[in-house]
């Protein structure tokens, strides 16, 4: 399975402001080309923090490109994934709509009646991990689901456990013209952080979109 | 005066490590680059935790780069600059030696044991703000002194500070191709942070350097 995370930070490396409100960083033809990379892909994957913030719907936009997945005997819109250990996603969170498959990654310590309401509520319940979701044993239950490519959308806590994991091979970062700023504003690659042994990236490509750039990243 | 911010971040948009480590972002070309922006600049600034963290020199690298000042009748490098409110520069700090003039900006209530000891260490001290330096009253003096342009090499402290006080007018950001990731790493703009009215900038150029980018952004 081939893993791509994009997003759109700030120039200063910021995915939303310190409040996490959502901010518009990229335009019209950045959003264009998430809405191709999701059609693209099998699956489009965030962490529960981004759920809780934003409520994103994570669907495709342009009608085009559903037909053009129907017409390739494959759902209007990927699958959504959300990694959420504790089960914390809203039973009436957008992304569980029944627009399109949803599966909840939770760990095993999630409370019984959270998942219970969430089964409910229509997801997909995937068990890795004791405490938190063990990512590298829950991605193998979507590859046994014909998902064989994943995108990941953020926020910066699920992209730093990819990394950390070995189990991201692109990375996609739209660079916006604006300043952020704030030293507890979510950032591309939150978590523990890396201390020594960075991984290491090999830029691509690198192109203009809108007022920013998008650079596109193999991971070595 | 003109103010250019320029630094180095990872993919992720830190300027180090969690554990405030340097690390090594950008290559050899960048460093030359750095060093030209350097020699082009009357004064470099950085913040005392850049100081206490990194001990840089601030110096220029390329002899030629000495000579072409000193044939200019300018001294072979350019003044080094400290945002330091309670006066911790060391005394024994790099960018204190005689290489160049070295300027410390410190707040109304810096002690004055440490302001004694900055001034016997041969630094010239400047007392703007009352708890914290007041950029805004302190770079005139720089001005005074004849610095037409201040190159502020980091970090997000400062960095911020400048953006917040409205007296950045370019950044040139070189971003490598590594990932860092970490909440509490430093990035290229921390500080409070903006929650509202983000600076837009202006997306000037964007050339590739060593294995990464450089992106230059006027301040809008
Ligand atoms: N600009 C963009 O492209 C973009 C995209 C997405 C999000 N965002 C912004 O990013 C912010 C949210 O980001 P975030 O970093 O707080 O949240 P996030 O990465 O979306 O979600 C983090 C949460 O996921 C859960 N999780 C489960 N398993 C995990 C694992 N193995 N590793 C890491 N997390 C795991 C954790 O909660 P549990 O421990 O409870 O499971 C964790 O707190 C919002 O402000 C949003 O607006 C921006
Ligand atoms: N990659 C790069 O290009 C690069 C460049 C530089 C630094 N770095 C890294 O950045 C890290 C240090 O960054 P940092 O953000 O901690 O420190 P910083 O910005 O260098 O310095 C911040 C300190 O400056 C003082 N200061 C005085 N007046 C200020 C003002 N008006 N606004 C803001 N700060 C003011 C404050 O201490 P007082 O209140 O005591 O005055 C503040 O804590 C280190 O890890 C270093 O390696 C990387």
């Amino acid at each position: 399975m081939r893993v791509v995370v994009n997003a759109a930070m700030s120039a200063d490396g910021k995915l939303s402001s310190k409040r996490r409100d959502q901010i518009t960083i990229s335009g019209p033809d950045d959003f264009d080309r998430v809405d191709a990379l999701r059609a693209g892909s099998d699956a489009v994957m965030v962490g529960v923090g981004t759920v809780l913030a934003d409520d994103p719907h994570l669907t495709l936009d342009d009608p085009e490109r559903q037909t053009a997945r129907r017409e390739r005997d494959e759902p209007a819109h990927p699958a959504r994934v959300v990694a959420d250990s504790r089960a914390r996603t809203p039973t009436d969170a957008r992304i569980l709509d029944d627009a399109a498959t949803t599966y909840v990654f939770v760990a095993e310590s999630a409370p019984a009646e959270r998942i219970e309401a969430l089964e409910a509520a229509g997801a997909r319940l995937v068990t890795a991990g004791e405490e938190r979701v063990d990512l590298a044993s829950a991605l193998p239950s979507l590859e046994r689901e014909g998902v064989e490519q994943l995108m990941v959308e953020g926020g910066g806590e699920l992209i730093f456990s990819l990394f950390e994991a070995g189990l991201a091979d692109e990375l996609r970062v739209f660079v916006g013209s604006k300043l952020v700023g704030g030293r507890d504003a979510p950032t591309l690659a939150d978590g523990e952080g890396f201390v020594a042994e960075f991984p290491e990236l090999e830029l691509d490509d690198v192109e203009r979109v809108d007022d920013g750039v998008l650079l596109r990243y193999a991971v070595v």
